[in-house]
């Protein structure tokens, strides 16, 4: 690392800072339209970033130094903790009278596209504050994407350089140029939003509450315009709505690229679909059979509801039709597991992630059989290719950290005074960018309002450590990282 | 798999079945000096099993078939499942009134060394029925230091071959021979159990008290004469020699015995043994420090219980001195991710154990450093070996499973109605064969007695599957396995 690194580094995230305080002038539009004073905290705010940001571009410019991992891996880092903060003015400036902690939080949970939330009343909330939280779930999810497709392939994080792979097959020619890509992409991510929005609408939302919610939905983000969430609408059309373009953005973005442009199914072949289109299917079956053989709901309102809240959970939403944690414990056990494992790569979904299972699955495979015939080969395939030990190791890596943090944050929630339930579940719902925990506290009906200061400064450092796949993260604790 | 594999199996199960009857005269020798009527069961018992096994062993006589790796895995599951009915029939027989699944369970819960009891009322109970326990408890720690030293490493097993590779050092030479190592192993489990037995005596328990807990602390078993446990005696020596020898139970036999015979601590060098060191006393140090603060409990008296509780849990013993998860909620998410962790290999230890930890840890370390340097090379290293990328899979392999089977156990336990914390401990404390979860039902002041008999199914399943290293039982679901 040095110093033509660090300042060229500085330059890139000015950049990006200009666009950002261009964004809050959405929100101040919505006020305005809606005659909300509020307009001038975004005004304010934009032009603020915006200044700075410039001032920032203009002192740093200069030549770019060479590209190498460990400045991507720093400007990763630098960006989303730019955005944290920048996010996170508006909310303290409102009048909303939240805390520094609470404003940082809201803003990493809507960056990070996870949708926990410790704003109370937001039916009655000014529309800039709503469409501001819904803004950052919007652009988060552009950047986890490109997130996903672009850089960490490259850096070769918890076996994705798997996919790097992937992208370089001659089948993908079409897309070999970045820039065409990138407009193909946001074409699809902008197309999602539009479909969405027309799908709430006509399904009985109000135009402003479609539009907050399709944001919500093609992040996988999870923030509503009511408290209770989609169970303010009760609806059963819209559930379903909802679970359509929630697993939808869930699948990855690449395939959804390829069948837009092909228009044919056989670009849904990578395993990661099947597989997490199968565990979805599964634990949405279970979770509602259970509930109507348990509570007597009737089978299709009961099924309605699971694979709302069962997609919702696994694609890492977090949007909640109703308290689902009462139906029973099985429920409750499941809903936890559920938020460990996450959608497909390339998607705005977070968690473990569906094509790590596929791995785990083949190298647990293979290697049963390696007991009982060691000499003999068993290739760990993922679909037609073969997974190599440098990928395996990404995904063993990953999976290791991932459940470290969750058990040395649930011991850091815990120390901090919360009940098992709670801790256990705030960590685990932030890591995998989720959004409800269980427990009465944080649970579906619930919100993060009352937690701590130092708990949310924990559970933020989560959100974005899941947000970053966590070795992003994790590598600039190497000593080796800052040597010159 | 073929039928003369499957007579010899039978052949050497029903041999081992005539040593477990002849155990059966020892609680009957009890009864009969304490003047219990209960001998009778015992050598009814005896008798019975003892003629079954006779009988079946003159019927399958014949040439002993080349032994591979198939006869071991079948081998190992068909001996642990006949000590499991085996010792089962002297609980059903007794006037205890168990159920077939209780009796199940607790024969299970004492061959596994887990230690989880369904009985209550333990302060009155014949002494026949305590030293079955008991005898149980030491005659599994010696089934399992054998799997562990000599068959597991042979059938490669979740990583275990390492130590295979160990073992051939030449540092060993002394311990070429099988035989000699048997007879040196014997010597420190039986002088271990004498010691612990005259400290036990010595620091105020009776001589059958002292004698049979000195039998469940060398296997870490963990079942007591009293409902109370260790904080029946309410003593402070106590709690410390219990510490002490339950921690000693815990670090790898083969090191016990070459430091018995060189009386050299560098045989100690072992990583595995100062990374379980280290992270009991960091467990112990914290959740005494937090009683001492949280509570107001004297700072000695507080360490005395977190150091006795944190190794009862990590050496998989299960002994309490008192219901710790009352001492706030730190300590009851402390004492559940101690309970996956486990103790060293080649003890009487379960869970995920140590070496994993350290093959974990450092194939983490590595992965990060070339993550930024993608072309050097970075060994995983064990000590001063080096640990190859199928040692790393296999350890791979079994954290998978062991964390799946706790998930889908997690989900079956809830299913039957068992409340998350419930259903989360019960799970993980049987499948790392500890003995107490957390919760009121089966947390350390707790108890299995109230578990209904399909639970205690599930429970006991995951104890032997524990107990067997997961994936020597996994093999024999997978259709190769029994293919000719």
């Amino acid at each position: 690392m040095n110093a033509n690194q660090f300042r060229s580094s500085i330059y890139i995230v000015a950049l990006c800072g200009i666009y950002l305080s261009a964004a809050m002038f959405v929100p101040a539009l919505f006020d305005l339209y809606y005659g909300q004073p509020d307009w001038q905290i975004f005004v304010l705010s934009g032009v603020m970033v915006g200044g700075l940001s410039l001032a920032s571009a203009m002192a740093t410019r200069g030549a770019m130094p060479v590209f190498n991992k460990r400045l991507g891996f720093l400007l990763v880092n630098m960006l989303w903790a730019l955005f944290s903060v920048v996010g996170a003015i508006p909310f303290y400036l409102s009048t909303l009278k939240l805390s520094f902690a609470q404003s940082l939080f809201e803003s990493i949970s809507a960056i990070t596209t996870t949708g926990s939330t410790v704003l109370v009343g937001l039916d009655s909330m000014p529309p800039g504050i709503l469409m501001w939280r819904s803004l950052l779930h919007w652009l988060g999810g552009i950047g986890i994407v490109a997130l996903g497709l672009f850089v960490l392939p490259f850096l070769r994080v918890g076996g994705m350089s798997f996919f790097k792979m992937e992208s370089s097959d001659t089948n993908d020619k079409p897309f070999a140029k970045l820039a065409s890509f990138t407009r193909a992409f946001m074409a699809v991510y902008v197309g999602i939003t539009v479909l969405c929005t027309i799908a709430y609408d006509w399904a009985g939302m109000g135009h402003f509450d479609a539009l907050n919610h399709a944001m919500a939905t093609v992040a996988t983000g999870g923030f509503s315009t009511h408290d209770a969430s989609f169970g303010y609408f009760n609806s059963i059309p819209l559930m379903w709505a909802g679970t359509v373009f929630m697993t939808l953005s869930s699948l990855p973005f690449s395939i959804l690229i390829l069948f837009a442009v092909r228009r044919r199914l056989d670009s849904l072949r990578d395993p990661q679909v099947g597989f997490f289109l199968g565990y979805l299917t599964l634990f949405s079956l279970m979770a509602g059979v259970y509930h109507h053989v348990r509570n007597g709901v009737d089978l299709p309102v009961a099924l309605t509801h699971s694979f709302f809240n069962v997609s919702s959970i696994l694609s890492t939403t977090g949007f909640a039709s109703e308290d689902y944690t009462l139906w029973g414990p099985f429920v409750v056990a499941l809903a936890l597991f559920a938020t460990f494992m996450g959608g497909c790569s390339g998607s705005t979904a977070g968690g473990i992630k569906a094509y790590r299972f596929v791995i785990i699955f083949n190298v647990v495979r293979s290697g049963l059989k390696k007991l009982i015939y060691p000499n003999a080969i068993y290739p760990v395939r993922y679909g037609q290719a073969t997974v190599d030990a440098d990928v395996q190791r990404g995904v063993f890596l990953f999976v290791s950290l991932y459940i470290f943090l969750w058990a040395v944050g649930s011991l850091g929630m815990a120390l901090l005074g919360y009940d098992f339930a709670t801790s256990v579940s705030a960590v685990i719902t932030c890591l995998s960018n989720v959004g409800p925990g269980i427990g009465h506290i944080i649970g579906p009906a619930g919100n993060f309002s009352t937690i701590s200061e130092p708990a949310l400064y924990l559970l933020s450092l989560m959100m974005l450590l899941g947000r970053l796949e966590v070795l992003t993260v994790m590598v600039l604790l190497l000593p080796i990282f800052w040597r010159n």
